[in-house]
């Protein structure tokens, strides 16, 4: 039986599960918000979002007060400082959801993106989608090789994302400035979520290993 | 005379007063950069981001040591646990100037930033190096009233990124798809600037409060 210190880490390890749950569900629907332009969906990961921040907060409490109560040293302060950073790492996830989800209703009933650039956006918010739950199941099982996958998963994002450039700074462009702007926000807030989901599975790796995931090369 | 404990947990303060004193330059330096179309500024710039992340990735080690040694609760642990947050925010400032930086060198010979728009771009980064300079002085001083100040000079940065995009949507815009990527991402990576710069002065109203400055009304 594990102790009641234990527990309390891996309540904590639960706590990250569930946020990147929240926030992997948060860019999936303002995805559709934005190529559905559906006002609804916006509004309602909108609101989400304050689950996802309370959730950091009661997260970052209890960390403490499990860093004054137990003093942990070795492996398990690791864990617990680590914990801190991943559980920022998935908040700002759920703030970029929201951004996404803004720029959905900041068009309504307009779609934001133009039908062309439809798949592409899409592929982004499905990859972002991925990378989050991927990075919630490497903090559960805390598997090294799955973590480093993360960070090829994130080139594929980089792909979509010069795509996109590819599309605007394309002569052809015929949607007007206004989009640009839009598409370009977006992009931008499609490859943050991805970084920060990559970096919450360098955290894994690092917690595992000692070492940054940048120092270890993969064993593919 | 301070003991050795309080000694080091000043000199993890005097490595955030420094972070912020690199970030800040390095932000007045992009700028410039991107409005000169200074090439070796801009490359400067970029190169000296290095320094920023090797301090940070120092003063982490140094505060984890701290907690496993020292197991300080209470205030202290709460200064050291702040610290780590306030690390990343100015690691993440020293990116986003970089950001600026590869802006400025992507569009060399040319400025990234047609000449319109120059005073507005100017502001910004002058604003972002006062913002991120009050913090560090904040950093030092635990002065709240200061502190709660960054937030209204932050509605001044809201107020200029407006006019950036009110520019951005003029139907009389006439410099192109491509400049109005650049003037978007450069906005955006001043907002986000200004943004950290602000959570660094709020951790210190909560350190010094052990409340959330979102919580407390201002004095003025």
């Amino acid at each position: 039986m594990r102790d009641a210190y234990h527990e309390e880490l891996d309540s904590i390890g639960d706590g990250l599960v569930e946020m990147a749950r929240l926030v992997g569900s948060a860019i999936g629907r303002a995805t559709t918000a934005l190529l559905d332009a559906d006002l609804k969906i916006a509004e309602s990961v909108i609101a989400a979002d304050e689950k996802v921040d309370d959730l950091q907060r009661d997260l970052e409490q209890r960390a403490i007060a499990l860093l004054a109560r137990q003093q942990p040293v070795a492996t398990d302060l690791r864990i617990v400082v680590t914990s801190l950073r991943m559980s920022s790492d998935l908040e700002r996830c759920g703030d970029l959801a929201r951004h996404v989800a803004k720029v959905a209703r900041l068009r309504y009933p307009n779609s934001a993106v133009p039908s062309d650039l439809h798949p592409t956006i899409l592929e982004m918010g499905q990859l972002a989608q991925r990378l989050v739950a991927k990075a919630g199941q490497v903090i559960t099982t805390k598997d090294v090789d799955a973590a480093m996958q993360l960070e090829q998963d994130d080139d594929e994002m980089d792909l979509l994302h010069r795509t996109l450039f590819q599309h605007l700074l394309d002569d052809r462009w015929s949607h007007g400035i206004e989009t640009a702007v839009d598409v370009t926000l977006c992009g931008r807030y499609y490859e943050r979520f991805a970084d920060h989901a990559v970096s919450v599975a360098k955290r894994v790796v690092y917690l595992v290993t000692g070492e940054h995931a940048d120092e270890l090369t993969t064993t593919a």
